[in-house]
């Protein structure tokens, strides 16, 4: 039986070893990475039956996706697509230290993901299925994507299913007007919505404290749950009128890409669970400090590696 | 003053080790690779001085090209294209001892090359130029390619400049009757052409031995020289009515990809020096026995290894 | 719907670099091998729905097992074990080219799998799949695996599901008549015997040649199909009164490991499929001969490669 | 001439590379460690003659063990176990940054050392030997290994070599009542007590600060030296009376693996040459600061190094 | 045409995996390095036309430097020796953390660069440049080549190249007051003297703060510019008889070698470029700040990187 | 008891990875060779008790010799030399197949070898042995070298400790008539002549067969025992007025280097182990051709390995 249902693009990550550089390494580490992906496989570790839905070339490279997320333990509902037309999308990703940051190029555009279309997917996963969960990513892709997101997003609805949405801004994929009026179609068909703070404010136009924004987000759309991300500085919910406030725990970053997908994978783990909100917070902090622990887009994090971090003993070597 | 001017598309190799398959490898090796890249570095090597032209998006991905093809000698004349709307083109390829053969899965299109205009380049490089140099991969690019293509060729016409180009057949690109007109539409502005035999019969239609067919299409279409080459059986060359028969050098095979633009670096960087064919033709085949030593697309071979290939004593341990 | 089912041991492979000796090593290339999970990852990416059956510790070693199964498709029945008192076995392999040769040391002793019993296990997987598949090593771990190899081929018996056994033989885990009483004990719930022609000679002690070995067993046992291997000198199998020789394609050997699990793999995949044991037995000899182009000790190879193999076109570049 | 003589087990070490886990990682480095050839180990390249004394399987990997405590000087005075029945130890080491932290499995059942007897192994060098060490870990392994530790005690003691002992309380090996039991029946055979003050709190029932339980733990067993190691807060040591106290010097870790054992090799290797215990003790606490900034168990640190972190001039670039 | 020249030794830079000592370990990490190459290159990639003088051996060894610096961008005006007499220096690197510290040991003497004459250089190239920059290395390698950089230093003079030395003393080249003297016979030649605060002091015996170090030595030799380093805490500038302060840039270090080249590189591209001092020397801070993010003795830093973080911007990830 | 003295010099050895050139290399494996300390090394594998003499710098670098033949089971007796003035000699290997072959790089002038006088070694350690091995490199070294070398052959001549000579003609080193002039000197001290055919034929001027040539050098300069190898051709001995002919067996070569130590190794072990000549050759040429299996330059190869492959036995995978 499936609890979770994922929907969104996966690619190639290519990164250079650590400090080198992109314009002169001579090689990748490789591994899939995507945000629904991400999610999909993070759940999974942590307990939840998990499915990912999205569209490959039928090629090594499309195999190589599906490898991936089934060694994390999730099904995967894959449009097979003819490789002499259409392309696996890749990522380059460059990890610097302060002042440099990473630096990150993405190749995906006419990928084949960006053709898909529900007639081709397995949509009735969706239907038996606790939660669906897509991010802003991936109607940013194509015309095609973004009606794709919106039938499966209906069918989430007329199942029953509840349904995430990680706003995950990228402005490499279009402007803050055009995506904030997508958004703002897909919202009514959100339970959950996921945000960074800085997009709530940047993009959909939001001000005042994450408390203020979470509010007016909730009143605007009316949203079951707003859980606002705030990097380092912790995360803010609000759920039933409630509001919680969940500090980030410390943590040494070995690789920060994917933290958000891995709280939001932590989040809905315990949601699916049954857990409260506040229960559940706490657990995505805590599953977000593991990942950047861990190289890779993936949070590879198991339940009581959480739970001992929750419990505050996680640092000493057991032996 | 510069030798020999190349045209053409350069895109990132990504290889996996030995024995790795595409479909589960973690790591890549990654190098540029391109015929006309590859011909321009294999004769800069050799002694010639040699400029690539291309267009590249203005990132450390199109970056990573330029230093390698500098670290090679080669000075390039490179349209910058803005890296928001302008991809690099990939290859992956996997090596495979027999029978697996080796595998190549080209994602190039819509790289950055295939909007190149004349008008871009530094066209004045190939009227200064001994010789000029592009395969029948350039024009099945794009429109844009072909028409460019044609454009600098009949440059170097203009400037007296001698013209060879590779068949380059490539299956992937176009079909064979599209591939065949395009080349009959080119071939009056080739001095020296270079095929292999099999492409000439499949692609070209020519029937009868090496000997024969070098004729047949020196008759149709009026080259200066034409070289056959025929893998481990060595190559057949037509020039001034005198036939030249060479056979392959013994070697052991590390990397295959880029005997053919080797041999023709190799070719070329004698002819370039004024040597006659025969000569040429030992030293194009000394080459590219040498380059299959080395890993990568380039043949990174100095003038005195090809040398003691040709008098046969290069299989020592010197110390 | 399972095709097939196997049972046995999977161990963590350990391998130092091509050249490096297990005495100086500073690195391992670690990945899980055994011979039934081989072969029922070999099958499933043949096209083979799969199940493996075993019992692992529940540890990161444990999981790492399971994740690498799960990528090359396989569905994994797993017995988890406390990982305070049941290790996961290991085993070091080096490889040396001619005369030193490939070295293995076992480190098995008292893994996991040698408590596990039918009741561990989900049985009843067997009852719907095609075809069971298991090997000499498992009962020749522990009597308790012995009793569980029993148990589950008379459940295979009784539910129709039709029994292939790999002799394998290993000299390291017991002597010949030892063997040999154990192997006899269980051949009348065998339906497919597969063996080195080696190991029948020396082990059961049969005398004279390949076919004359086969009818004798087949006669003796009863068996529906044998199959002798004699490496490069090709297979002999006899079924329904018929003999069918295969000879040994030619191949260039990256890592040897694997080769008869390879065959194995490929012969039940076109058995499963309802093609003859002539057919079968062609498409194992090309599994067989391309698993060695590839390192570790599964056939990570595609039926459109099998099949080019057998087609004899499979050693050219395709771009 | 001997001057420091060890008894117990080594292991292979197998760890993943930097940000990858084990449930996940293709490589492993691997390096022998434990914490007696890690003592002896790290005295020899400190300037002390040493010896180690244990059992090993007659195969690659038990020469693989000895070579490496070869390299760094250590005179090795193994008992060859025949490898059929006889394994070799192993360990997972898992590095991971905060919260994570490191883990590690053991596979060390069943070892060869678990069989040694005094009998086997050259006990004539503890005759001639300043001091002899073992720790906790080693009487913990099986009666075997107990009885063996207790008579190569008795051997030390008989010969006036000055023994020294770190708890080494490990708690997958035994339980702390079973472990205080058996230290406390060696206790009297002991001169110089090593323990983290958390052990002799858990495990030893001492209660108080550091220093009253330092004097508890002499008055009680007559230990010469007591030394109470406190991880960051330095430790603290008792001789002859007096007490002394010892901050840790500050150090950026990159394998915390080995420090109590570079700590032990250090203070031991001052003794040894007649240096007063703060003398030894600051020294230790320098040793164990540089260990954590060199991968591996053991501490490939130089006396000049030592007596420049003492110094407190080592971190410039020297050039 | 070329904005600046500079000439010195090049050396192969050998450097250990993190983690792993000199003594111990397997691999090199291989890459030239040298502080007047690291200047042409560092200006080069920040957009300076830079030329490289020096001598090196005829040898894939030579061959190795040209390709690195060829790929950042500088043209190299290399005399070429026989290398059966000339060898290349190298020098071996250990990076450590804290309390171990960087290790190096240099391997340099006889390279072929201690024999280099002005008349064996393209000194012409200095006669059309903006700038010519040498260290004090240069000039501590042997009497040739102290001739030799006079030579160059009095040519550019002539030329109203104007001429910038940072004094980069070493012990192991030199004692103290053979290098102040050299130093002082060269300084009438130079125009911007780059010191550390720590070499003025103990070198070139000045007392007191950086500003009256700074003072003291344009008032002694007449500098146009003085800059004084101070490591993590920046540096000071003297020009026209005003003061300027800099401080350092936060940094997480990855390799701090090259750092005070970095530094150099960028305070000399935007001098070439016409900004002022202020300008130049924060510019320059941050080109060293960003330089110690990346592997290797070059600042593999663009443009755009150095004012990001001059603008203080530069830590996030862009996506 | 010793067994064995070398004498001679050891210096690292780095090497590209497979495919890679030294121009375009950025890794090095690194590992200590040289003949003498690779036939120590190779016989102390063998069972042989080996003791090397040479002179190193005292710094990691040395260590780093001295570590791996230790490792190998060879005491060494180093004179250690003041690093800041002395170097360890180091040598680039590149290896490649046919037509590019290996080639190498020395880097040794002045290395702290050639500085070695006896009153620096442990010469004593000659006395109580068996054998005492050099080669004809070492005299080539320096004048100093030369003197060492005699004054230790005729310590080994007045100890009755049999002498063994490899010719080890190397053309970088000395022209054949300095070499065949000093080697005419030291041969009234050698037992043992062990010379490849060639070098015979063109440093030594000696003409026919290779039993005439054995003949004639044991006449002209009274040789105990004269060893011809051929490479794949085998080798040809000469004792007490007897020829033995040893063909070659057959190999696959991983690395060549260090083949001939290999051989020397192997018949000074058999040798010292009192076997007749003809065993010994056998066994050399065994030894010989596990070798070129093995990367690095020593014959990481143990007794039953070697006698595996006399009795022709030693190609099959043991399990
Ligand atoms: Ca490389
Ligand atoms: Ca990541
Ligand atoms: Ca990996
Ligand atoms: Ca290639
Ligand atoms: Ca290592
Ligand atoms: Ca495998
Ligand atoms: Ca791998
Ligand atoms: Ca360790
Ligand atoms: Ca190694
Ligand atoms: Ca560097
Ligand atoms: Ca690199
Ligand atoms: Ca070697
Ligand atoms: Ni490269
Ligand atoms: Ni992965
Ligand atoms: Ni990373
Ligand atoms: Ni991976
Ligand atoms: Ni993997
Ligand atoms: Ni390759
Ligand atoms: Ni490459
Ligand atoms: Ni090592
Ligand atoms: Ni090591
Ligand atoms: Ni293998
Ligand atoms: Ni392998
Ligand atoms: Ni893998
Ligand atoms: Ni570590
Ligand atoms: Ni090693
Ligand atoms: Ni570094
Ligand atoms: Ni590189
Ligand atoms: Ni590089
Ligand atoms: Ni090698």
């Amino acid at each position: 039986m499936t609890d979770l249902v994922t929907f969104g693009e996966t690619m190639l990550r290519l990164t250079p070893p650590a400090g080198d550089r992109l314009e002169t390494t001579d090689t990748y580490d490789v591994q899939p990475g995507g945000a629904e992906s991400n999610v999909a496989c993070g759940a999974s570790l942590l307990g939840v039956d998990s499915v990912w839905l999205s569209k490959l070339p039928k090629s090594p490279l499309g195999q190589r996706v599906v490898r991936e997320l089934r060694g994390h333990g999730v099904r995967t509902g894959v449009a097979w697509a003819d490789p002499d037309d259409h392309r696996l999308g890749t990522y380059y990703l460059e990890h610097g230290g302060t002042p440099r940051g990473t630096n990150v190029i993405y190749d995906r555009a006419d990928s084949a993901v960006t053709t898909v279309t529900p007639d081709e997917l397995p949509v009735a996963a969706i239907k038996g299925a606790e939660r669906f969960y897509t991010s802003g990513i991936t109607p940013a892709l194509s015309p095609t994507t973004l009606a794709t997101t919106r039938t499966l997003l209906e069918a989430a609805r007329e199942a029953d299913t509840r349904t995430a949405f990680d706003l995950n801004y990228r402005s490499k994929l279009w402007d803050p007007d055009t995506a904030a009026e997508t958004y703002r179609d897909l919202f009514p068909l959100i339970d959950t919505l996921v945000a960074p703070v800085r997009d709530a404010r940047n993009v959909l136009d939001r001000e005042g404290t994450p408390i203020e924004i979470a509010h007016s987000l909730a009143t605007d759309h009316g949203f079951d749950t707003v859980v606002l991300t705030r990097g380092d500085s912790g995360a803010t919910a609000l759920h039933a009128d409630e509001i919680y406030e969940q500090p980030a725990f410390e943590t040494e970053t070995f690789d920060a890409i994917g933290t958000g997908d891995a709280f939001v994978a932590g989040f809905l783990a315990r949601r699916i669970r049954g857990d409260d909100v506040d229960t559940a917070l706490e657990y995505a902090a805590a599953a977000a400090s593991l990942k950047r622990t861990v190289g890779g887009d993936v949070a590879v994090i198991r339940p009581e590696e959480v739970e001992a971090v929750v419990a505050e003993s996680g640092d000493e070597i057991s032996r």
